[in-house]
């Protein structure tokens, strides 16, 4: 679990102001009715969220942190895609205008991502308020939050249905064929209530995410070391970007 | 003539990048309302310029601009009364949010400002292509430059009205009372033509800005001495545009 920064390189964007200074030249490159058309930027108008400048600019702040880097493959979901073309579309322009500056990035779908129920059986989202905190800090809050999952009202004593129900739903994902089978009868014998089940998800989520909660603890423990990873990351993006702000600034004129 | 690098800090725009940062944070307190009805972009739409994302989004780069340095007074024209206006508001919504952070810039327009004919009579203007360039190489090229000032046909031999002749209009910027007096009375002898008052307009546009042209020649020779003004400049400006954005960032909540 989680993404190794041994590995990947992390850093905030502000940190790196080589992403402003190439989403201006962008923004050259991008007609406003193109920003117009995001979905984003439209759903988000007709939700009535007051339509700021940063919010209908953004995606040429995105283009600008792609293109920076010359990445050629983005991950994102289904309602990000467009983002990428828009990408494409701003890169083109600046590229028929000055050469093969910039790599066109390819939009990567995983399609087969696992949507994850939320306590009331909707996706769970963090906007819809229905999310189970891996990160809990005390057992007994996490089992706080999984007796808010919704169940049906069959009395105890009486066997349970698995199929749909959030808990084993939930469960599930934590577990092999087997042991799946296992909790499935558990619920056809009628000996346990809901309330059961819901401990065992507790248990099952406190002991899959014990060493991920160490690891972060450790980081909570030490800002310094997340401090320290940001700011090397930062460093190495600086580098990265300053060689090819180097070659844009030459290309449009800029000393 | 000209403006005093000891006294006045000059330095390129894209040597302060806490710039662009200013202008990326105020973005969230422009409506883009606000924005569509600048006349600027407006004027430049219904001219058929394509509408790209810089020039829709420049107020709030001019707003950063003015805000990023505490500029009380801005001496603007009045077709640019409006960019200041918008930068108060801008900057009132922001102050609005996290306290009297930015100072609010008041413009001041000069309506002593001289409008200077070109060579067809009009405003001079780039734009228009009737300017005649102060820093003609040689004299003779100045003198070609002036031979183009649409005068009236009348023929050599007869008086000359100095009223509405665009070559009088010029040369009278350089004049004094007498002077222009003495002028005016050799339009009316009839002795000479156009041709003479083009050839003293050149003297007197010649010598008016003989020693700036002196001064300027030697910026022209000497790249280095320029690019250490505007070198010196961004260092300046750098230093406090960074106290300036470290209120701000606290303000907003970036580390």
């Amino acid at each position: 679990l989680g993404i190794d920064p041994q590995k990947t390189t992390f850093w905030v964007q502000s940190d790196v102001p080589q992403v402003l200074e190439l989403y201006w030249i962008l923004s050259k490159f991008t007609p406003t009715g193109l920003l117009e058309r995001a979905h984003s930027y439209k759903d988000k108008v007709a939700k009535g969220i007051t339509a700021n400048h940063a919010l209908f600019s953004y995606p040429v702040l995105m283009a600008a942190d792609i293109l920076l880097l010359d990445i050629q493959k983005v991950p994102v979901g289904k309602d990000q895609i467009q983002h990428v073309e828009m990408t494409r579309d701003i890169a083109m322009k600046f590229n028929n205008a000055y050469g093969e500056i910039f790599t066109l990035p390819e939009h990567v779908v995983n399609d087969n991502v696992a949507t994850i129920p939320g306590i009331d059986g909707q996706k769970m989202s963090k906007s819809y308020d229905n999310a189970i905190d891996i990160f809990m800090e005390t057992e007994k809050k996490l089992q706080k939050r999984c007796n808010k999952i919704i169940s049906s009202s069959t009395p105890l004593g009486e066997p349970l249905e698995h199929e749909g129900c959030n808990i084993y739903n939930l469960a599930s994902l934590f577990l092999d064929e087997n042991r799946k089978v296992e909790l499935q009868n558990r619920y056809k014998t009628g000996e346990e209530g809901y309330g059961h089940f819901k401990q065992y998800l507790k248990e099952l989520i406190w002991s899959e995410f014990a060493e991920a909660r160490e690891r972060r603890e450790a980081y909570m423990k030490n800002p310094d070391m997340v401090r320290d990873i940001l700011g090397d990351g930062a460093k190495k993006m600086r580098k990265i970007a300053d060689e090819k702000m180097k070659i844009v600034r030459e290309a449009v004129g800029i000393l």
